[in-house]
């Protein structure tokens, strides 16, 4: 179908690429332009402003947080004014549940539709159609959408018709994901400090109990104690905690662990580990403790 | 071959007739000799102390925790003065790195060998034969031990000449446990709050990205609010991340998340869920969000 | 001298009082007009629109926070907009840092001056005019507002040119009292769910180590339990403690006793205290050891 | 009065001088005799066992920590076996409320007192005779003991019947002392970072809200940076928080304050600072925040 997308980064790169490889009609915006120049090739339209990406009446935002999705809907020539009428907005970023709610009711006001449908998932399994994709809205756009959805991944998850519900499920577990990151960070240290071979523990756990690729994946991170390139850097998981804490504290609901992480995460970025993948919370952890760097 | 077992309570009885049932010769001993009776029929001899259950040479003990394994061990009548000269102390409990390491040396001291060996595992896998035995001690002790490990479960993890280092192990794995426990009672009660329908998040989370046993058997307790009758205490919860907590201070790793648990361990017990299974913990994030128990 | 002051609520009301008392010349404005009208027999002006009091040039704003603040601040007929070129803006809200920088910014494009002028202090100190101010600002503009400030009370303390370190200094003191507060209340709680007479353990600590006033107020509170009627609201203090966290996080300081008590304010505000005194902490520190309420 | 003094360390060598200053006939006794001698002088006697040291029926301990209390206590010529019947134990040392009750119970099967007796105030008070004594126990025991008491300091508070609820009150008072650091070091972090000059802010904290003599040493050591020599090191403040935590354990009471503060007193021991002045929480704070080290 044809589709405008905004934000062409890491993820919004493999998504594109995936929807037009799928035969989608995509209209391409980023800010700086010359991350979307490789895809023309690909038969993508370059759209020079982001009024140009809202014309065919369907567009997806993939933007880094909410500051930048603001700047991009609203203004003069954003998409909130762009949009016609009846138009739908597809938001695919990880976005505070506040901000979600503010679009559903200024699209609302704006007579268009509006659904929240962030994702799971790395840039790799975005450029494979493979992701997962958690949405919320009103099911007549919900339907509309749909097509989009199954290109993106094999498994879509609905969450009801209040869009900011998928944002909710989105920060739940991408909390969960970061308390994953700090246990196996205090576990770790804890077992290394007592001369334990965290090589052979970390294959033990991700063998029996804790199988789950999240451990897999993050445990060899933090026994190797390889930071970088980051998958996902730590500013980024910074970020992610703190859209918890606030829907948390909107919501009256106390999360002691996520505060936990959140000054170690927090703890990572002032001590110079912003750009490194988050999994550096292993080595926050050593510091902690007294112990050098691994090798 | 001939071995001796002190301690017939959930686990100690599990192991004791999946021992049996594979032909070794057990003379069991529990405190209250009621809970021994039933295995005669089995093939057990039963002991009428500690020192008859040392009898053969080889003795293995499965208690509740550091007070009822001391007292056990020590005393005129206790296992170190019963146990003959190269004799071999298996123990299977979950206790402080602290007890094992005096345990070690006061073994020693009286000629005999001590293995650590605690287990992952409900009774059910202690009764199927399928537990994970973590090890560690000197090599000629834990080759004489591995008729008992390989009928206990079919993978040993063995982590050195140290007896304690299968403590830590053990510590590690139970903290990462509680940590699920307590990330998943805060996700689900943030959801829950902002009105997700957790049993769906719940499916989705533990189809994906937590796809690992512990996501699944906890996050549907915690979902659907079963906390009794008990897995696994919530008393007992507490002093395994108490005992975590003890041995991370000895060796000074400080573990944020495990104090946050500990506190929220604490707060159940406090509040009357020391018996409850200790999932429990989705109860108290519950209340502190100030929501109703469910149903 | 003549100038405006926006926001006349408990603490507005007394500060209002205060000036008026001692000479100055006040145009007053609240949003809701009732709050003004007693001021008129105290010889106050009162005005119409927020462009009304921003009349003689100079103007403070004493509002709840930073949404409160920015509606009178910004949109058509704001205070930024109706303040005379070279007019003086003095802040005496307590409000984030990232507001303080955004309204220095902002003035300075429009050619007027900007004050951060926080204060220290209870209704009845503003009425009395015993506040302590803490102020930072050009030191031009801070002349300007020196005969306000010396009415306001006998303590100036200055921080600076830069408006937003007295705010800092405010979120500092106002995370130290909230520590106190929670310190308090865990203490008392530990104390006496083991017997101990909390009414003599208080005459000791605050005759000795904590002579403090701090100690002494909010620990009469926490001892007898009497929450109400509010001196300073639970859910106000979360919100303090929430700016805390918020400049905290901008300037990548972790502050785990900071978290620590935004947990505990925050379970207070869910289990239904929102408008109770924040030493209600001490029921929130009862509650979680299982403890009933005083009396 | 005749009286035993067992443990001359800094705090036992101020109290020992100022009560035989005043009068009192001491026999003192120090596990390492050299500490003894220069108490020759003032008219000592010089103990050479713990036995000696009990012959009078009345006998003080002041040691470091449980380990060396119960050293003294327990064993075939230990304190308990050496003090005649209806003797009078009076335990000045922080100790765990565990240790106090067993005390108290082996102490009552001896028919001998028992009587825990606290103190607060540094070596230069125990020798001032200005300590502040918190005692509890059978009152013909306090009658007994008061002498002594009003010798070391000019206020006794006295809290009941069971000597272990005065270690509760000195563990509650060490808790607050605590919280007062590490609040104190993350304020101070907080506004350093953002460019506070933090001498000013400590003078602005202590002159009016926090004028407690505590925020004044502390607050002190912290803005200058001036850890060593230790008034009171760090791992003797980690100990007295752990026993806090054991005993809010033991008793059911969650206390999230104070385990922040413990992973805070472990990471500076566990950074090599266990012999500075546990203010060195400051520089903890100034660590995580990616802060130099003052000066």
């Amino acid at each position: 179908m044809d589709a405008g997308l905004i934000g062409i980064g890491q993820m919004g790169s493999g998504i594109a690429m995936n929807l037009l490889l799928k035969g989608h009609r995509l209209t391409i915006y980023n800010r700086t332009p010359e991350r979307t120049e490789s895809f023309r090739g690909l038969g993508a339209q370059i759209a020079s402003s982001v009024a140009d990406a809202c014309r065919s009446g369907v567009v997806l935002t993939m933007l880094s947080d909410d500051t930048a999705l603001e700047s991009v809907v609203y203004g003069e020539n954003g998409l909130l004014a762009s949009l016609p009428s009846s138009g739908l907005h597809i938001s695919l970023s990880t976005i505070s549940v506040a901000l979600s709610d503010r679009l559903t009711a200024d699209h609302a006001k704006a007579g268009q539709q509006f659904v929240a449908a962030p994702v799971f998932g790395r840039p790799e399994a975005a450029a494979s159609g493979s992701l997962l994709v958690v949405a919320a809205g009103p099911s007549d756009a919900m339907e509309r959408a749909k097509p989009l959805f199954s290109a993106m991944g094999p498994r879509l998850a609905v969450f009801g018709e209040r869009p900011s519900l998928a944002n909710v499920v989105k920060l739940s577990g991408n909390f969960l994901l970061s308390s994953v990151l700090e246990s196996l960070a205090e576990a770790m240290a804890f077992a290394r400090k007592q001369g334990i071979d965290t090589q052979a523990l970390y294959e033990l756990l991700t063998a029996t109990l804790f199988s789950a690729p999240v451990y897999k994946m993050y445990g060899g991170l933090i026994v190797t104690g390889k930071y970088e390139p980051a998958g996902f850097a730590t500013k980024l998981g910074l970020k992610d905690v703190r859209l918890v804490l606030q829907a948390a504290e909107a919501a009256a609901v106390p999360m002691p662990v996520a505060s936990a992480v959140h000054d170690r995460l927090l703890t990572a970025v002032a001590r110079g580990n912003a750009e490194k993948d988050w999994s550096v919370l292993g080595r926050i952890a050593d510091e902690a403790a007294g112990l050098p760097p691994i090798r």
